[in-house]
């Protein structure tokens, strides 16, 4: 049976859900490697819903899961019915979803909770030794499940101070890394990529996603 | 400078707005080309708002341009306010947007309009004699215009025998046509490929319409 990728999807959008080239990039180059991927999302509402076109916060509430399933063409668990078992690796994109939706680092940095069912699964994960690969913004929420677990990671988030800095405080080591690199954390099967924290064009981004996803797969 | 290529979005899932790999892939694509992709949409609301895990449609209301504006990353421009002569080429990315929001095709088959902006612009693109690619059910809304142009046009939509015959009546030249290819009208510079009409796995939508993006920016 072919390997089995988890990708956990905050959303459909960059400004209040998973950010959608960074998704559909992930999906295509785990297609393109001959593994399957395994959508899956947190069913709670998001922690905002921002209008794309002027960049406000708009008063509708939209649902996680649901606003992901558009991304996924509707097939999509529930993360809650995920585990370790079910899966050879894992893989969060990034977009504001992940620093909203998968945890709060957002509005709280440093001192951010990570959604509990993200977090039993990622801890589970961690304890299988099976690998993490986490895009743009979701080293926020690895960076914290390493702190929690006192796992001393290696990560990027690209080159910004400070963010860079919020993960440093968590405990981790973060390494500066162009748009087009990943970083691999060997020892504990986390690979990261800058991808929209510093992509200016979307051709930018997909070379270090597609990089990540053929480490996380190779580890897997 | 480096060539325009006009993306039209629909919405912003396959249900009831553009298919966002189909959108994403077009735009990675086009940037890989080193051209320029310049989104847009009509600024309507959305026929439907379906909730993507069930399928069942909700009470919600949605507009095409701000929904769109999510794939787009806010970088959007209302349809009315492109001319051909902004372009040297435009793209219509499939999903049921295609056949809700650009044309009624969804609800009236070859019996539909076509939405008055998407309609205006297809028409001028078509008397400057700059090619348009239409993806997965966006035949539909280039069939109609060819049928009020009266251009008898070669088009794919893959090999469904229903909306196949819906554009036979609207005097098209329907070719069956496999996933990963591409039909070229030279003559009218038209290019189309099947995608999510047929395909079973993202990378088979991606196969042609990275073709699809290759043979219309060669036109341009």
């Amino acid at each position: 049976m072919s390997k089995r990728i988890g990708v956990v999807l905050s959303g459909c959008g960059f400004l209040d859900g998973a950010e959608i080239h960074e998704s559909v990039i992930t999906l295509l180059a785990i297609d393109r490697l001959g593994v399957r991927a395994v959508c899956m999302a947190p069913n709670i509402d998001q922690m905002h819903v921002i209008d794309h076109r002027s960049g406000q916060e708009t008063s509708e509430r939209r649902n996680v899961l649901r606003e992901s399933a558009r991304i996924a063409r509707g097939e999509i668990q529930d993360i809650k019915d995920v585990g370790s078992v079910d899966l050879d690796a894992l893989i969060l994109p990034g977009g504001y979803g992940a620093a909203k939706n998968l945890c709060d680092f957002a509005i709280k940095g440093e001192h951010c909770h990570v959604q509990p069912e993200v977090a039993r699964l990622m801890r589970e994960m961690l304890k299988a030794k099976k690998p993490i690969g986490v895009i743009c913004i979701a080293p926020a929420v690895m960076a914290k499940m390493a702190q929690e677990e006192r796992l001393p990671i290696e990560l990027t988030i690209g080159n910004d101070a400070k963010v860079a800095s919020a993960l440093k405080n968590m405990g981790i080591a973060h390494q500066d890394t162009p748009v087009d690199r990943i970083v691999v954390d060997k020892k504990h099967k986390i690979v990261s990529t800058p991808a929209y924290m510093l992509a200016r064009r979307i051709s930018e981004a997909a070379a270090g996603i597609e990089k990540l996803v053929s480490a996380v797969v190779e580890m897997a």
